[in-house]
């Protein structure tokens, strides 16, 4: 009964590459800690890169450099 | 002054239904806990059924069967 | 499938009170959304009032006025 | 190593201050607890209004008042 | 730089187990989008079953089932 | 009416440092966004070293090197 939570940022994850996050994460779970995978839940956020900082800098501006 | 954050898929909730949500979960947590209205904050995330997985597949895939 | 989060500060909340809210937020997405309860997550956080901040302040200090 | 994450209504917020953010609040981290920037992250959410509740009324409606 | 939130119900996960989760999280961002492990946080979220509901009730309930 | 969550290592944090926080990012976004801080919240999360990751390793460890 796990809830994951991945925050990326959104720039070009594929629909089929988030099908494999979730996979992936929902075996993990199962396999490290016998997890039932019937109720692992995982959302994914995808966070626009002027939303996301770090070293004090937004994405955005450290894409450019 | 408590935080709640409902997420749910984004999927057909309408503005009024988003109302209720907010309505009822602030008059529950001021009728179990008696907790401030005023100071209840209630947040709905809406996310795309690619993003949300259960079962190790995504809602998208899930709701095509 | 909602995932819901309630966060209060760490007072009082009994167990009884708990499941009151479990119950009650489960119930109320069935209602509004047609949300099945069996697959409802809902996920209390008991926040200490040290760490928890409102006007400026931490909830221990506005606890004491 | 710190995560921060800054929720806020999706009303008018520029990239310009939302770098304000960032930088703030990872120059805070480091001076009142020495947590390098090099690994601080900052994640703003903006929510929209409809989403948004506080004294049981979603902040679309508080703003027509 | 991702941020994942892991949540579990605290019963008996082991430092083994949850550095186990650490890395196979971590990897997994790495193998399906290239992300960088230098940034990649992970914080695993244990929490009571008494604060974890499910189909409206608390799991401490549903594991005395 | 913001939101705001600082998650950081259970370390050594003292709760005048924690009211330092609690008043610098409330001020923060007083200044930047004109929010009010009466309506502010701030919540401070605490995490034992073995349950947070970087680098694919516990924090637990990384501070053993």
């Amino acid at each position: 009964m796990p809830y994951v939570n991945i925050r990326i940022t959104k720039e070009d994850a594929t629909a089929e590459q988030k099908k494999q996050l979730i996979k992936g994460v929902t075996n993990l779970l199962a396999d490290v800690l016998g997890k039932n995978p019937k109720t692992t839940v995982v959302i994914i956020d995808e966070v626009d890169t002027d939303n996301w900082g770090i070293e004090g800098e937004a994405v955005t501006d450290i894409r450019k450099k």
